[in-house]
Order: C-alpha cells, then sequence, then structure tokens
C-alpha cells in the first residue's frame, strides 16, 4: 500500500482524550483523522483534521464521517454498532473493530458469555433480571459481589459492590435495567495487557499493573510486579481474548491476579485504554500509533519496552462542573524524564481524568515500586484551583 | 504558571514538516498551535489548531497570529524579524527567539563576525561585494573556496563551491546580491547539536554525525562517530554560540570536525533543525517538544539519549513539481522499532524533502555504523511514484 498526500483519513467516533492521542499519533504516519463527538471543540478538535459535532449513535455524523474516512474506527464503547454497520455497508468504508465485536463487548453478560466459552478465564456470574434472581445468583456465588449494569457503565459507574444481603434490595434498585452479578475476585493485583490485531498478525504489548481506587484507575507500572509466570499468563489470556475478537485494531484487556497465580479475564475494551498510555513514552511502537496502523491496515509496530515506566492519572477534584486550571505543572515538568499529556477538557468535576504523566525510569531507579512511588508523588503535586 | 482549557497558544510563523512536528509536540504539553505559512493547507495545516495563510513576511498575518497567539515563534529564517519586532510591540505577545538575534542568523555574514568576535571557531571568511573584492579574498583564502549569498540561502541553495580561478567569473554572478567567501574546511566529519535557552537555564542535546550529499542533509547518526574529547568540544562550542543567541528557544548548530579535531562552527538556525529529528524517538524530550516548553516559558525537559538512534530524510526524486505517492512503505514499517515520519507535502520535487524515517539501536546493533547502513537501507527501499 502506498502512501500519498494528503495521506489516508481515519474517521473515529469519540473525540475525548483516546480521540485525541490517536490523532497526535496518526499525524507520523502521515494518517488525518476526522471525529465525531457530541461537544463542540471536544478534546481531539485542536490536533486532528476537523470534528463533526453529533452523538456517539448520531447516525448523520457517523455517515458524514464514513463518507469523508477511507477507514472508521471508534474510541468509545458508547459508538453505535448498528449505525457503524449501516454505514459501512453504504459507503464502503471500512471499520475496525468489527461492530459485531462492539456489540457483544458492549453487553457485559455476552462479553463474559462468549469468552468463558472461549476457554478465556472469567471469574463466576450469573445473569440477573429480577430481584428472586439476584439473591438466587448470591446464594450461589456467596458474599461479597459485584453487581453490574449489562451496558453503559465506566469507570465504575454501573458496578454495584453487595457485601451481605442487608444490600441487596438497594443494590438492585441501583442498576435501572439488565444486569448481571459477578463473583467478587480476591485479587492479589489488577493487570491489563494491550492486545492488537492486525492484518494476518497480532502483538501483546508488555504486561502492566494497574492500581485503582473507588474502581477509578489512578496508576500503573511496567513490568507488573508478578512473577514471570503470571506475567507469562497474562499475556496468554490476552491472546485467548484476542482469538474471540473480530476486526483489527488494540484490545485493552483488564485483569485479576488471584492470590493463588491464577490470571481471570475482568474487562475487554475494543480500543485504546488508560492503562496502556504508558505505551506512549515506554514502548517503542505507543498503543495509539498501533491502532492507527492496525485500523489503516499497515504492519504492526514493535511493541517491546524500551525501559520500566509508570503513569498516573491526572483526576479532577473540584465540586460541581467548572472550568479549572492546573497548578504545579512546572514542578511537575522540571521533574527528570516526566512527560506530561494534558486532554484539554474545558471543564473538570470530581474524579473526571484531565490528563496524566509518565515516567520512564532513570538508572537509578529501576525498581517499580520506587518508580511508582516517584511517579504518585509527582502527580500529588499537581492540584485543581476553581 | 498554570495550565487552563484550553491551554495557551503558540502562534508559528512557518507550516512546513518544523511547525507540523511542533505542532505533534505541543498536543500533550497542553498547547495549541496557530501557523502561518503562504501554501494553502500546509504540512501543519492538518495537526494544528488553525492556518492563517499568509507569507512569511506579510504583517497582517503575523499580526493576526500575535492577537490569536499568547506566545510567537517561528521555524523558518524567512520569517520577517521587523514585523514580529512591530507585531510582538503591538499585540503584547512575547516572540522567542528574539528577532534581533533572527535579524544576526539571516546574514551570513553578520552572523559569523558575531559568533567570531565572541570567540566562536569559525572557518576564515571576508565580505564580497564586487568581483575584485572575491578575487582579493580568494588570494588570501585559497582554493578551494565557497561563495555564501549572505540572505535567503538553505540547503544548499545560494552555496556555491570555487575550486579555481577560472570559476571566479561564473560563482560572482550566480549569486545575486550581498555575498561572503569561506575557506573551504577540509572536514574528517559533520556534526550537529541542539542548543536550547529557556528561562534561566539551557541544556545541550547529544552530539550527532550528519551526513550531507549536494549539501543536503541524508543522514544522522547519534553518537556520531567522533572522539568523546571531539563531542565535549562540540557542545562547548554550542555553549558559546548560545552564549551569543537572545531568546528562548532550541538552536541547530552545525559543526565541522577537521582532521586535527579542531571543532568549526559551519551555521546556527534559529529553530529545531533537520539534524535533530532523531530526538523525537532517541531523546527523552524531543527537539520539538523542548522547543515549545522553553517558547512557553515552561522548564527544560531531560536531553538525554535514550539509546544510539539514526535517521534518513526522504527525498523526492522526480523531475519537475508534482504528486507524488511514496511506494514501499509498508516494508519499511514492519521493519522492527522503524519509526516513520510523513510530512503531507501536496507535491514532490528533485530533493524535495517528503518525510524521514527514524531507527533506534536494537540490543544487537548500538554500533553507530551498523545503525546508520540499517537506516539508510530502510530508507533505500522507499521510492517515488509520479
Amino acid at each position: 500500500m502506498s502512501l500519498g498526500s494528503p495521506g489516508p483519513t481515519l474517521g473515529v467516533v469519540g473525540g475525548g482524550q483516546l480521540g485525541r492521542m490517536l490523532g497526535e499519533a496518526a499525524g507520523p504516519l502521515g494518517v488525518e483523522v476526522v471525529v465525531s463527538d457530541p461537544t463542540p471543540d471536544c478534546p481531539a478538535a485542536p490536533v486532528v483534521r476537523d470534528q463533526v459535532v453529533g452523538d456517539f449513535d448520531d447516525e448523520a455524523a457517523i455517515r458524514d464521517l464514513g463518507e469523508r474516512a477511507d477507514y472508521l474506527t471508534f474510541e468509545i464503547e458508547l459508538a453505535d454498532p448498528d449505525a457503524l454497520e449501516r454505514v459501512a455497508d453504504a459507503t464502503g468504508t471500512p471499520v475496525h473493530p468489527a461492530p459485531d465485536t462492539l456489540r457483544v463487548i458492549q453487553d457485559k453478560l455476552v462479553q463474559k458469555r462468549r469468552l468463558g466459552e472461549a476457554g478465556v478465564p472469567v471469574p463466576a456470574f450469573r445473569a440477573v433480571d429480577t430481584e428472586a434472581e439476584f439473591r438466587e445468583a448470591l446464594a450461589e456465588l456467596g458474599y461479597p459481589a459485584m453487581l453490574k449494569a449489562r451496558e453503559g457503565g465506566y469507570d465504575g459507574r454501573g458496578n454495584v459492590p453487595v457485601e451481605s444481603p442487608d444490600d441487596v434490595t438497594e443494590a438492585f434498585a441501583a442498576i435501572d435495567g439488565p444486569a448481571m452479578v459477578e463473583e467478587f475476585v480476591d485479587f492479589e493485583r489488577e493487570l491489563a495487557v494491550m492486545g492488537c490485531l492486525g492484518d494476518d498478525e497480532q502483538e501483546t504489548f508488555p504486561v502492566t499493573e494497574t492500581v485503582h481506587r473507588e474502581e477509578i484507575l489512578r496508576e500503573t507500572v511496567s513490568p507488573a510486579r508478578a512473577s514471570p509466570a503470571v506475567r507469562e499468563r497474562a499475556r496468554e489470556v490476552t491472546r485467548d481474548v484476542l482469538a474471540v475478537m473480530e476486526g483489527r485494531g488494540v484490545y485493552g484487556v483488564e485483569l485479576f491476579e488471584r492470590a493463588d497465580g491464577a490470571v481471570l479475564l475482568n474487562e475487554v475494551a475494543p480500543r485504546p485504554h488508560n492503562s496502556g498510555h504508558w505505551t506512549i513514552e515506554g514502548c517503542h511502537t505507543s498503543q495509539f500509533e498501533q491502532h492507527v496502523r492496525a485500523v489503516t491496515g499497515r504492519p504492526l509496530g514493535a511493541t517491546e519496552r524500551r525501559v520500566p515506566t509508570a503513569s498516573a492519572n491526572i483526576l479532577c477534584d473540584v465540586t460541581g462542573r467548572q472550568k479549572v486550571t492546573l497548578q504545579g505543572v512546572d514542578d511537575a515538568l522540571a521533574r527528570d524524564r516526566l512527560a506530561l499529556h494534558w486532554y484539554g477538557k474545558r471543564e473538570g468535576y470530581r474524579l473526571r481524568k484531565m490528563g496524566h504523566i509518565t515516567r520512564p525510569a532513570a538508572d537509578d531507579g529501576r525498581d517499580p515500586t520506587t518508580l511508582l512511588e516517584a511517579t504518585r508523588a509527582a502527580r500529588d503535586g499537581l492540584t485543581f484551583q476553581e
């Protein structure tokens, strides 16, 4: 496949931070990006060719994107697979990953079933349509357990922990719609692997350890502080997940490592993922460049890790939705090797992801714990002002 | 200094490949970029917020840029220092590097004089206004020598080699305007160092070896294959050059290494430079991020080299000015660790810089010669089709 000027155009449904970082990665490859997003002047807008303003299920907007683009993809699971499928048919513009894979992933119950049937180790789970079913399932799975909305949840929204029989009625009422319940996995640590399907090839990135609080990712470090055997098992499970996925692109695979060394699938995202942001500085090819390469049908790049690398999210901490500014930026940028990624979101609210920092190891601090702590300390120096 | 959303806007006079790569580096820092360039839809356009169409000396366009931007800079020496100075005064938008430094650099004779007076080692040179002066100068400097237009030359344009007295009349006629003549430096190799002035701090990047043919940069490799003493001397000369420069930003310093180990200044560019493109993959902070940090008043980043790294320019080879496509891209991208940078220029012509590739060393090939040859071979697999 040759490369002209202008190069091919990639249409991306969604223009948040993932769309922004896809745009930043596409330029060097000669790929122009157009995003569709409901927020005018979305985070991706200043770094891409153009934005179409439209909801993630606005078929006219997706059609506009399909007509302008040579390839279509999405950076958010809220993208509408039916609309994507119809637009791909009508415009002849291929969409990756496959809309059907997006459909499977959107429904957490279907996702777990499909992966479990394919031999991917998953926590025990049951479908929950009524409170009675919920109680029955809990009798089998025991407490604590996690009730999950089948659709639409992210960053912990749509997940309700159930500690005891007293919580059941309230938890069930909190989930408004079809749900599933899952055994609580008493994990030693959480891991993530970015996998990628290319054209007749596939790659997995080095295993990352992820640290969550309030079910939101806070920090990552790679290599994960797990044994080599567990890390190899995490990549193996990722390859098994990839075997179920259809269509080219990066897939973010979130995993639990149990105390006995077993690796269980938590969730799959059919797109670059927060737990892979460290690859921008940490790997020879970033997850974003890899996704662009994959979706546009180019060969995949080397996923090898350059050096141990940690990242930390910059989460907003103000009350209410409002304009904010970040303080302490100069102190952060003056730290050795620290890279800043600011997403340019016009308003902040509590726990909103506003940016992240990444820190590759220096020769004197390659130990993951030291690196993670230094990165966390650097991030803690960044504060928001209303 | 805090960071909001949108972040500060950087106005860049010039939107060629350097403006494009500045744009790619600015996004993560939360800096929005607007460029001015005479070519509609210039290379930077698809990856920045906006383009103002206007010549490099179009004061209305620069004024427009100054009004929209919080900081002004330029990526081409053809920028008009008088217009920049007036716009900075009128709009209060600071411009870096200082317009006066640009003025000094634009005139190669003034540049050499100023640097020579400051103790920077420069080749012997003389001003040339008449053919008689030219002959007198050659009698002193000897043959071969290089006649250079004082203004407007780049990539070898405006440079005429003079091998013998027979060339004098023709060479003088070829340079239409004020000129200077310089002794021919019989160099062992050519070197380059990117230096950067920040706010009360400065940094130099690791020394690069540059390979030119027909006076156009073809390949670079860092570390340069020079002795540690010569490399240290190159950084020392760069620091002496920086001492003469005014205003924050990256300065590209091109040097000659003579057989006796002496290091002489060839030329200074008040901007990121082709011989520093390898820093995108090769250093913790790229020359482009460093320039954005410097110009917007942020702390400078770490300039340390990650691993030995080579780069090779992709020069167009067609006759006449026309649309072209690049062939062999998939083979190139399939090579381990190879990074592509395509500039998106709408038309090619012979020796036009259309893109570049970069290759950081793998563990089995850290030797600069091996690395340079592998990178050259990868580049030679890329060909143009009309």
